[in-house]
């Protein structure tokens, strides 16, 4: 039976903080070195095995996939690495405090940037301080300067469909390590939740998802593995 | 100008015991993950930078590679995990205290096996404690149950010819985290040095080693980069 393991990055520095962060990359914090390790170890003791595994090209998920793999003694995997994986790219927010963009432009504007499905926030401004833009990391890609949920789904599931589904169908084990929303696109797609429910699904980090897939990559089950 | 950097994994639990290692997964010890950051940091401040990485199969020479690229905000490199790359495989040696050898067989016995370029020690015992050969990261190849220093370098030279020279050929920088024999492969093939005198190279725990290549990928200069 095919097997699909999700894996948010545990808490970051800027979680702790309140602040947009999207493509901007930030490391783990203490707690999010301590849930990934947990998470880790988790699928250890219940029995969890891989073959390949999948992460974003950002520092967070990254560690997250190495601490956990670490704790599993499977570091010897192979990873691929792809911003199709990215967390969705929060445009002119990155970098504020939440609160702060609260008291600037009302709690209700930045709940529908960031519950609506398909209003994207304000571009960043190239050149501002958090443009990653130039960063070599994406070259030759056309890094988008903000994202609506509906714009980061759009990345995320050509990307399952393209490289993740094929491992599947080749019978193999697949972890895969990333973002809030880049889960959610794929959550969307395969356990067929609606635009408006996805907006409040929520994905809590550290916390294994796992997928129990019949041969055609039709869900079986999804669940919490520590709840399993 | 191609440029390869070479670095030897940090210490490990089991250089710190004095015990023969070869394919047994040890980690690093807690020098052995120092070693790692420093050799990031290292690369960082003389502001060397890559564009690819390689490593073996084996959890010292992967972690070493992590903790480095993390000092130097690089985990999101590609990373190429190859056991071609592995540390010579010391047979029946593996797990033995040298020591407890030296007083078994002789302190001649053991050098002969230790330093010698092509004779190996007796093989690993199939079942025996330290038997990897049904470790699953090995499926599907054919491998060793002892090596000669000779052995290990006529796998590690082809894979640097055929995978890690066409990146540098292509123009891109390459880190490679490997082991003190399978390193010794790269560097006789790459500055020419004989078999007699591969044996008695030393090649220091997380110092990392430059190779300023022409674009024939002949050596203009290696150095330590702690001694630029």
């Amino acid at each position: 039976m095919p097997t699909l393991v999700l894996l948010r990055h545990g808490q970051s520095q800027w979680n702790l903080e309140n602040r947009f962060t999207g493509w901007w990359d930030v490391d783990l914090s203490q707690t999010g070195v301590t849930e990934a390790r947990m998470a880790g170890s988790l699928m250890r003791e219940k029995g969890l095995d891989f073959d390949c595994c999948f992460t974003s090209v950002l520092t967070r998920a990254i560690r997250t996939l190495h601490l956990a793999l670490h704790e599993m003694d499977r570091l010897w995997l192979p990873v691929a690495k792809n911003w199709h994986l990215n967390e969705r790219h929060y445009g002119g927010l990155t970098g504020l405090n939440k609160q702060e963009m609260i008291d600037k432009v009302g709690a209700e504007q930045v709940k529908v940037w960031r519950r609506s499905y398909d209003i994207p926030p304000p571009p960043l401004e190239l050149g501002s301080e958090y443009d990653v833009s130039n960063d070599r990391r994406y070259a030759g890609i056309d890094a988008p300067l903000t994202e609506s949920l509906k714009d980061t789904i759009a990345r995320a599931v050509p990307y399952y469909e393209q490289e993740i589904a094929p491992a599947l169908t080749a019978g193999k084990r697949v972890l895969v390590a990333a973002h809030g929303n880049s889960l959610r696109g794929i959550i969307k797609y395969l356990s067929n939740i609606s635009d408006d429910e996805i907006v409040g699904l929520e994905i809590p980090t550290g916390k294994p998802i796992v997928y129990d897939l019949r041969d055609d990559l039709s869900v079986e089950r999804r669940y919490y593995l520590d709840e399993a």
